[in-house]
């Protein structure tokens, strides 16, 4: 059976193409027809489209999804303070099932929120990946690598797991990536070690880099080079696609150095925002040809996963550091939440645009609501006004994940009653 | 009859108080009782709190409400072709009607988003008026005085109008000020005489002040002064409250002049931000004990009306301008969109906390969702996570005016049309 979303206002992301009032034909996984004249049948199922927005689902581009458990945990804080005597003790106590709830948890919020995919790194990604399978998300999953104690063999090994046991999982739904964790956490040796492996087999690399101030100190004492140098004298540039989140310190050397690379930068304004770091400089990245998506962090230090939020703070973060009100407007704002994001995780042929031919990844957004009346233009009320909780529909590889709102891979009621004991557990004492 | 909020965890915003469970009591409308253990009756009608977090309906401390008719319909442009191409014309093409639906539209999204108090101003107050006591929210209301044209007496007559008409009016719900536009509007002469006004009748003063760099070196040319030291010049601040919008450009010395004044700055984050003016000097005007509450301008330029984003979004740059998270903790955040703002509007002997006494302009926000969970800390989730739409229950003067996410005073079917056909027609060939 086919699914026929009727007069839809279709933003379909695709540059150059305004949005238009027109319908999608879906048969299982894919978009068979798009237009203002599809041929649907009276044997297709109907969704209304009137009165919504459909777009592309957003894709978040960096995440840490088991950190929902810790949300609003350790706010306001130094980032060191937050992150030694607060998420590191706190993630010490996290079970694999914790973190099987804590991703789900943040996945019931992108649901919710109309993010279909997502990029994730952290520990136990089996029950990721399970949690993952189990809601019906898209995602590409990484194994986040820290050499600085002696057992990085087996993180080694469970990164290699990861890629052996779940690359192509879930009817092709789950990627995976090699996630070397920083500059300041992997020394040359190692990290030279996941390069070459992740060559090998041609994987996409998952980074951080350069999200503070003090990173960018530590790798210039280390080695005399700014953190992106480093990663570039490693060759990690050289024949892999790299997914760098952060990118909030760079200098104009760096960014120049960073033309041509294959992948691009995970800006996270709200998480660069709330923790101090700094504006990315997202315009002079993209004035060199490098591809910037959009992502939040993990709830822990963004506390929201909202990605409209996401889309329009980063939006206002290149307004305020030019000084000027045209840049980044609205409808590239929404491409660098979907389709910009899409190429950092090598899924742009399959999703991140509503096109004939990719997967039906895609989300109603209610428009019949006093915040987003009346329509001047759709592109500006959905960057800057609309709110996840607009979304009405969201659908994954041509299934329905949420209708009116409501869940339907995920029991709410089970979700929240094991979050609660969970996350009090886990902090407990800390 | 007496309302009875049971099991609520109240956020309370006095300063220094913890959030708690407790329970509410109202009676007409005013607070009679707060606290753990509440007289309360079996013929008190019952507001189950459990799963909501209660605190004081937030109060958008600076509004230009009929805008929202103009929302995204001018985004990422330059100001002044903001202005003088888009926001003027259309402005111009509104009918008193037009002015009272663009106003209901605006209150219908602040009900639906937490907020339950604003200051505007604008023009045709009447019509504003007539809104606000139809929708049953509380205002402070601004005839602005722009005085670069001949009609500038007519203007002043209106502005007097409005006072003599509808101070105290809708039971106490609607206060006045006196809205002398700004600097670079406001020549010395008419200046000065609607400060004489103000003083008179001991009116407080709404004025936009340093929005933009534009604005500084126009007032330097003219005055050879900044924005600040003209108004101080003047005499503004002799005698007067004044409510200061924006107040972004101001130099050291402008902030130590300001020190003392009854008043205090009107802080919009997210008009700043969309409009690339800049960061506004918060904490330095605070730290000169100067009161410092949250508002959004009008929707014309924010495009939203939601005042948890703009509480976070306050957050959020002074993090950024002092690269340091521990700056405007999320409590103060709250605090500045209730009680601060509340001040500004000399309102807050009656409303901006959750006390014995005091007016019942409260919210309930339902917790129980996905991205409000785990509950480790209300303040941070009310500041970082929360959205306008997880408020589920509104009242102001003790009267509900949305239950259940349903609004209860506004005829949302007719409102939308209403906009819909007027909106069209103001913007027609611009």
């Amino acid at each position: 059976m086919r699914t026929w979303i009727r007069n839809g206002l279709l933003a379909t992301m695709v540059e150059g193409e305004a949005p238009y009032c027109g319908d999608i034909l879906i048969e299982h996984d894919r978009i068979v027809e798009i237009g203002t004249s599809v041929h649907a049948s009276e044997e297709d199922k109907v969704i209304e489209g009137d009165g919504f927005a459909v777009m592309p689902g957003f894709i978040n581009a960096h995440q840490h999804s088991p950190m929902s458990l810790l949300r609003a945990f350790s706010d306001d804080r130094k980032l060191m303070d937050w992150l030694d005597r607060k998420m590191l003790p706190a993630e010490a106590n996290m079970t694999p099932e914790d973190i099987y709830w804590g991703s789900m948890l943040a996945m019931a919020e992108m649901i919710r929120s109309g993010t279909t995919c997502f990029a994730d790194m952290y520990i136990h990604m089996d029950q990721i990946g399970e949690a993952v399978k189990s809601a019906g998300m898209r995602a590409s999953l990484t194994r986040g690598l820290v050499f600085l104690q002696d057992d990085g063999g087996k993180r080694m090994g469970e990164a290699i797991d990861l890629v052996e046991r779940w690359s192509g999982a879930a009817d092709g739904r789950i990627t995976t990536m090699i996630g070397p964790h920083s500059p300041y956490t992997c020394p040359p040796e190692p990290l030279k070690e996941t390069i070459a492996y992740a060559e090998s087999r041609k994987l996409p690399i998952h980074i951080h880099l350069a999200e503070t101030k003090e990173e960018v100190v530590k790798i210039r004492d280390r080695y005399g080079v700014t953190p992106t140098e480093y990663l570039v004298d490693l060759g990690m540039f050289d024949r892999s696609h790299v997914l760098l989140a952060h990118a909030v310190h760079l200098t104009r050397k760096d960014v120049r150095l960073l033309h041509g690379m294959r992948g691009g930068v995970a800006h996270n304004p709200i998480s660069n925002l709330k923790l101090g770091c700094g504006i990315a400089p997202v315009t002079e990245c993209i004035r060199q040809g490098i591809t910037v998506g959009i992502g939040t962090d993990g709830a822990g230090s963004a506390t929201t996963l909202d990605m409209f939020e996401s889309a329009r703070a980063a939006a206002w973060l290149q307004k305020l550091d030019y000084g000027d009100p045209t840049m980044l407007p609205a409808g590239q704002a929404l491409r660098m939440g979907t389709l910009e994001s899409a190429k950092l995780l090598c899924l742009n042929r399959e999703v991140g645009t509503l096109e004939k031919g990719k997967k039906a990844d895609l989300i109603l957004v209610d428009l019949r609501k006093p915040h987003l009346q009346p329509n001047h233009n759709v592109e500006s009320l959905l960057a800057y006004a609309a709110k996840g909780s607009d979304v009405d529909t969201v659908m994954v590889d041509g299934r329905l994940l949420m209708q009116g709102r409501k869940l339907l891979t995920i029991d709410e009621e089970e979700l929240f009653g094991q979050v609660r004991h969970r996350a009090a557990r886990i902090v407990q004492g800390i």
